[in-house]
């Protein structure tokens, strides 16, 4: 294998698949990067066997050929070539060899056939919608997906395409949101994505109006985003049938400034913080929600006015599940819809039936 | 006590003092912020006894008082107060009450008698400088202090004033820094001040062509900044007679673009930094410095070209001592100069007698 490449295009190419390297993995080789010299380029891949990234880039190749050489040096010291012309070049006894003006290093390398063979299939059940769309849809739900491996499901965002409605939903047992989207598909179907996977294609996003297309197949997602190309495993499994926790009456509904429920509610959770729950306590009287919290640091009551629609009500919630909802909200009022202290509460924005938020209160002591 | 004061005025201050606050201290007090109303200002203060850090802001007192607050979480809340004006009460069960809006919250206060008292004297020998200058002279060394608690002496850098000149020295037992920098002052001197101190002025400066003035105490440094004043014990004990370790002849000269020989460096260190010592090795042979380094994960070589009086010679180094004195000199061209692979090198910039770096090689099999 021996190539020439620019240092610009080989460290762009280099960072965005390195986010797909392994650490510590019991096969070494997927601590690498695997270099394949064909034609007239040269593509990178590393893989977790969870995701994988691929990228080519253009490349005068002299002679084809293939190698997998150690993931977090390459990435350094291509960071380091950037301002070069860059050959690369694998030596009989084995190593890479990188030139560049008068000098030339050499990197270790693994042996190509421990590097696992992934299943590069384009085809699949598509669904196309614009970048800002996508991220849309996913930043307003991942931050609900479970952190915890004891039910992987909820490690993953849950896609459901109906009738050209993508509805993304992710849930951890104490929260869950709900985000409806336009998007273009000729069918309806479920998959479950990882999360990590979901913030990777977000990173790789920087054109807001371009379009994107998602390939669903039987076990893996597939999309493409400028020459680099991205392959993910779907959690298996069934996820949670969310409809049903979903409640359909309320007896109370608040309707309150965003920005003055999200600052109160920052300045009680620095004292909440201090307890293990992080609480916040909401007493909605009449036109008035009192936010109020109380650790060994002190206590902090706010009031902010609100219109309510029901009977008085006192609920406490963990303080960062709502800040978490409020950051993510861009609408300027939102609706808190209750039934009492101990059902789920509903909070949609004012106007917007396309972002449902769901939290489950925390059970004070009257 | 109870005073009314601008909210970003409080969070600026608060924010200035906090870095002079204890963690974990003994003496829980030392975690807190003193607060003193008097006559139409509010005074806060931190300390952890070596470093002190007090500001003055405007405030309605409505009367006079002090308290000691909670550092960690009152830097938190006041963040949070930008916007507001704001109400402080020193409650008679002992809290701080904080005012603002429809709201009012508590935090937590330590006994005023448990805060110890500093010794706030602003007189002693003066040195006046313009604050680019300073920093300059800070910067330059400071990364050569010690780390090392072993001798505390390293851990602080060396003011030494004479006839209207001052040197800075920093050194680690590897390596040293020296610069000369004018200034005006009636007395010659000298103080070590603690490399953390000197860290937190810099960080106070931000109007390069405003001169400050230090004063130097028998055991302390004053300095006051826009109403924020800084008082720092300084270290005692005798300072390492630095001019006994820089040779005065030398046998090779090699003269070299400091930017090219910093990129081969950093380069090589890649592959180096994986070996416990990040060695690279100076080859230096007519007209090219060739810079080599060798690990498990590969080698690198690299050829800058130079200017060389004397023989051939070769010499290795920690990479890291060499690249923290290029990244902080900012002329084009750079001499090294050299008498064996086991004495101390000194490098300084082409046209600037005023920076001396001096670094100690590494012995390596030829």
């Amino acid at each position: 294998m021996k190539l020439i490449c620019d240092g610009l295009d080989l460290s762009d190419a280099v960072l965005k698949v390195s986010k797909a390297l392994s650490v510590k993995a019991a096969n070494p080789a997927l601590e690498g990067i695997k270099i394949v010299a064909k034609g007239d380029s040269l593509t990178l891949t590393a893989t977790d066997l969870e995701l994988t990234i691929e990228k080519t880039i253009k490349a005068d190749v002299l002679m084809e050929g293939e190698t997998v050489v150690v993931g977090k040096y390459f990435v350094e010291f291509a960071k380091k070539l950037e301002k070069e012309q860059v050959e690369l070049c694998r030596l009989d006894d084995g190593g890479l060899q990188i030139k560049y003006s008068e000098s030339e290093s050499e990197l270790q390398v693994f042996p190509v056939e421990n590097f696992p063979i992934i299943e590069k299939d384009g085809e699949g059940k598509k669904i196309e919608l614009t970048e800002s769309a996508f991220k849309e849809a996913v930043d307003k739900v991942i931050f609900s997906c479970s952190q915890d491996d004891s039910r992987p499901i909820l490690k993953g965002v849950l896609f459901e395409i109906e009738d050209g409605l993508l509805t993304t939903v992710a849930l951890d047992g104490f929260r869950m949101s709900v985000v409806k989207t336009d998007v273009v598909s000729e069918e309806n179907f479920k998959a479950v994505i990882p999360s990590r996977t979901l913030q990777e294609i977000t990173r790789l996003l920087d054109k807001d109006e371009d379009k994107i297309t998602l390939v669903v197949q039987k076990n893996a997602l597939f999309i493409e985003i400028e020459n680099t190309r991205l392959y993910s495993r779907l959690i298996e499994g069934e996820f949670v049938k969310y409809g049903h926790i979903i409640p359909s009456t309320f007896s109370n509904k608040v309707t309150v400034n965003k920005d003055a429920l999200l600052n109160s509610i920052e300045r009680a959770s620095i004292v909440a913080k201090n307890d293990r729950y992080n609480i916040v306590k909401f007493d909605v009287k009449e036109e008035v929600l009192s936010v109020s919290a109380k650790s060994e640091v002190g206590n902090v009551n706010e009031n902010v006015n609100v219109n309510l629609s029901g009977k008085d009500i006192t609920i406490a919630f963990n303080a960062k599940y709502i800040m978490d909802y409020l950051k993510s909200e861009k609408g300027e009022f939102i609706t808190l819809f209750l039934n009492s202290p101990i059902d789920p509460c509903i909070i949609k924005a004012v106007g917007n039936e396309r972002f449902l938020y769901l939290v489950l209160p925390v059970r004070i002591n009257a």
